[in-house]
C-alpha cells in the first residue's frame, strides 16, 4: 500500500521544515504540507501567550492549554480527512508529550499508511540554528531536543546535525512507497 | 442550531484577512481561521507559477490547474471535517469560478450550519490597496472584484470600502448563533 | 529646491506603511522608504524586550533605552548621508517624544529640503486596525495617537480615518516638488 | 583601532543571514545589521522585475539596472556614514560584479576599520539549501557560488557546507578588534 503521510518529529530548530520543502521538492508527486505551524497559525492571537492557548516560559518550556488541545483534536481530524479524501500529506509536529503525543496521532490517523520519521538535532547544535534564526524565544531548542522523542517509535530517523536538509530528505523518500 | 461555519468570499485585497482576525476577536469562543492562503502555502513551491498548479498573469488573471483543483478538494474535505470534530471555523476563500465555486464548498460543508458572507470593495478601491500592500502582482483585485460574487448566494453581505474591519466584523458577529 | 525627504510621523497603526508604498508607486521618480522598522530589524534581536534596547508594557506604551538611542542617533546620520549622496527617501517614523523626536530629525537632516507630514487616525478606528492585523501587543495605537503629534510641526496632514492610502499619498505628493 | 565594520560576501544561500544573526548574538557590544536585502526592500515595488531596477533569469542569474546602481551608491554612502556617526555595522552583500563591487564598497567606506569576511559553501550544498528554503526562484545559489569571489580579497574566510553558523560567528567575532 502506498505511504499516505510522512510524519516528522523533532524538536523545535531541528531543522524539520527544510526537510518538509525539500520532501516536496525530491517526491515525484505533489504531497501538502501541514505542520503545527499551520495549526498555530490559525488560531486567535488572543490564545497566544495565554493559559488556555499556550505560552513560552522565560527558559523556552512550551506550556499548552484545554482550548488548544480541543481545537488540536479537531485539526488533527482535518488532517486525516484531507488524507483520506485523497491527498498525500508531510505532517510536522513537536511531541512535547513524546510518546503520548504520538499515540493521539495515531488514533486520528488510523487505517492509513504513515511513515513515521524522527528529525534529531543534538541540543547544542539545534541551540546554535535558534540564535541564527534570530527568533526572541531563545532555549526551546535545548528544552525540546530530547523530550519530544521519548518512548516514539519511528521508521526512520534522521540526524541534521551532521546531513543537509536535501540529503535527509532523499533518505526519507527513498523509503516511500 | 449554533453557526458552525463563517465563511467569507470576495476578491483580492478586498478585506477578508482584516475582518477574519477582528472575527476572532471579537467572537467570544475560539474559532479556528483556514483560508486559501493556508492552502497554497501548503502547497509544494514547484506548484507555484506552474500549468498544473496556478499562475498569475501579467494583467492579474489567476489561472487554476488540475493537480490544483485535486488537492484542493482534499483539503476542503479536510476543513469539514475540523468542524464535524467540534471546531468552529472561520474560513476565507476567492471564488474564481462565482456559483461554481461555492457550489464545491456547500458540497463539501454537506450538513454544517454555514454563515455565508459576501466581501465586496469596490474595483478602484481594492486596486489602491493592492498597490498600499506593496505586492508585486498587481491587477489581482480588479480583475477579482466582482467576478467572485457572480451567482453566489449570501447571508450577509459587506462593504469594505466604506467600513472598517472591525465593523465589518461586528456586523457579522451579531448573526452567528 | 526640490523635495529631497517626505517625512511620515505618525502613531502605530495609523497607516503609515501603505501611505508609503503608495507614495512610492505614484511618484514619477523612484524613492527609497526607510523607516523606523528599518531601523528595529537592524537591531541584535536580544535588545527587543530588554531595558537597553526597547520594550512594549502590557497597555501598549513603548519604553527605548539609552542604546537604542545612541544606535538611533548613527542611523539618522546614514540616512541623511543617503541623501545627501543623491537619493530621494520617504522616512517614517513613530515621535514617541513629540516635538523632541522632530528636533532630533530637524538638526540630522539639517540643510535638507524635508515635506513634514502628519498621518492622523482617530485611536478607536486605529485600535480597529491594530487588531485587524492581528498582532499581539494591542494598545500601541490608542496610546500613540495623539502622544506623536504634540508641538510637531507639520506642512501637510492627512487622516487615514477618511481617506484611503492612496488618495493620501495622492495628496502628498501634489505637495512635493 | 577597533574594527567598525565587519563584512560579509557571499552568493545568496551561502547562510550569510544566519551569520550575521549569530554575531549579532556572540559579540559583547551592539552591532546594526544592515545587509542588501535592507537596500532592496527600501526600494519601490516597481523596481523589481524591471530592467532599470533588477530582476531574476529563469536560471537565476541577477541583472540589474542603472537606477538600482545609482540608489545603491547612496545607500553605500548612508551606510558608511552610520558608522563614522559611531555604530558598528555589520554589513552583508553579494559582490555580483566580484573585485568591482568590493572596490566600490571600500571606496564608501574609506578611512573604516573593515573587517572583509568571505562567506562560502559548496555550489550543490548552496542549492540544496535554496531548496530548503523553499524560494521561488532556484539557481541562484549555484550561478553566485563562485562568482562573487572572484578577485575579492578577505581577512577571513568561511566555509558554511562544513560549519554551523554560531561557529562560524565566533571565528569571525574571534577576530574582531
Amino acid at each position: 500500500m502506498p505511504t499516505q503521510v510522512i510524519f516528522l518529529n523533532g524538536g523545535s530548530s531541528s531543522g524539520k521544515s527544510g526537510i518538509v520543502r525539500c520532501l516536496q521538492a525530491v517526491l515525484p508527486d505533489p504531497w501538502l504540507a501541514l505542520g503545527i505551524d499551520t495549526f498555530v497559525d490559525a488560531l486567535p492571537a488572543a490564545l497566544r501567550e495565554s493559559d488556555a492557548g499556550f505560552g513560552v516560559t522565560e527558559d523556552g518550556r512550551v506550556s499548552v492549554g484545554d482550548v488548544f488541545r480541543t481545537l488540536e483534536a479537531a485539526w488533527m481530524e482535518g488532517v486525516a480527512a484531507t488524507v483520506r479524501a485523497g491527498a498525500r500529506v508531510v505532517v510536522d509536529d513537536v511531541f512535547l508529550g513524546g510518546a503520548a503525543s504520538q499515540q493521539r496521532w495515531q488514533k486520528a490517523l488510523g487505517g492509513l499508511e504513515v511513515l513515521w520519521v524522527g528529525v534529531r538535532c543534538a541540543p547544542e547544535i539545534a541551540a546554535g540554528r535558534e540564535l541564527a534564526r534570530g527568533d526572541r524565544a531563545v532555549g526551546m531548542a535545548v528544552s525540546q531536543a530530547e523530550q519530544v522523542h521519548r518512548g516514539v517509535a519511528y521508521d526512520v530517523e534522521i540526524d541534521t546535525a551532521r546531513t543537509e536538509s536535501l540529503d535527509c530528505a532523499r533518505t526519507i523518500a527513498a523509503r516511500v512507497r
